[in-house]
């Protein structure tokens, strides 16, 4: 069981733009051409911040017509939040804030012998790194710029990832694979 | 005949911290076992912006004491600053500021049927891409993360590059190849 935060970014380190949009994304490849399909049936538990559940809430209609419902994931799913935000039709949520730890405990107890995803942003997956709880980054980067945007993974860390595989999809995308040490 | 973005980055998008140091990138790997050396021969003039010199006026007993001489390019190199700048013994340089058209054009003429470098900084780059002179990206992702610095490329450009290959070096780095098509 790992804990991984699975992403796209752009070459330059943005995960959406300063409005939160994807549209840059998609355009980019099929994501059944990616390593998502197979990432996704190990997975048992999933986190997100509020941005991200946000973006799945303003763009229901849109994930509705792609997958065929406006929650694509059969998985619990934690939401830290600070504000009090509307539920999906069809998700298992656990809205929550704070210290990730407990979160944590209680994702893995859920996920049992599957992976927990931390699907974004990048400060809630800074925030598992930083309690030590962070084990795989897998980045998917995209052959775009943004210039600025919500950060990657706003964090310090020069003790280097361990870079463990390197896979090309097309033109579109390269997917990066990082183990992530213990810290001292 | 290219002109090229030839760059180390953090995984997130820095080639820099902001007080512009490098030592987060050293340890990442042997430049031996990059593309590097193979590039330099086929580079026939280089431009770099202020601060990129500067390093290298403030690291030139580093350098020398890494490759025997405070300036290791034997090709004709353009610092583009606005400010007065000293020399480095040995190296070749033209001062210039403004528009890189006329630059570009010197340069072209300088570097014959070899290539173009475009040392860095993001934004020195993202003028040769504005004035679509840019030709190809090669970007060595390291394998960690700077939280801020100096960006890879500040620009938007969501036309996508052509991601054209990828090689893992170690586990420090993956360079990525890309083509940039002509601007409409």
């Amino acid at each position: 069981m790992r804990t991984q935060y699975f992403t796209a970014t752009s070459l330059d380190g943005f995960i959406a733009t300063e409005d939160d949009s994807l549209d840059w994304l998609f355009p980019l490849g099929d994501v059944e051409a990616t390593s998502y399909p197979e990432f996704i049936t190990h997975v048992g538990a999933l986190a997100m911040g509020s941005s991200t559940y946000r973006w799945m809430l303003d763009n229901a209609d849109k994930v509705a017509a792609s997958v065929g419902s406006p929650w694509p994931y059969s998985q619990p799913t934690w939401v830290f939040s600070s504000q009090q935000l509307p539920p999906i039709a069809g998700a298992d949520l656990r809205f929550v804030r704070g210290d990730v730890r407990p979160v944590h405990a209680a994702m893995r107890q859920a996920a049992a012998d599957r992976n927990i995803w931390i699907v974004g942003g990048g400060d809630l997956a800074g925030q598992f790194y930083d309690a030590g709880l962070l084990d795989q980054m897998i980045v998917q980067v995209g052959s775009v710029t943004l210039g600025r945007g919500k950060p990657l993974f706003p964090r310090r860390v020069t003790k280097p990832f361990k870079l463990t595989s390197v896979r090309q999809v097309g033109s579109g995308f390269v997917e990066l694979y990082y183990d992530i040490s213990p810290q001292e």
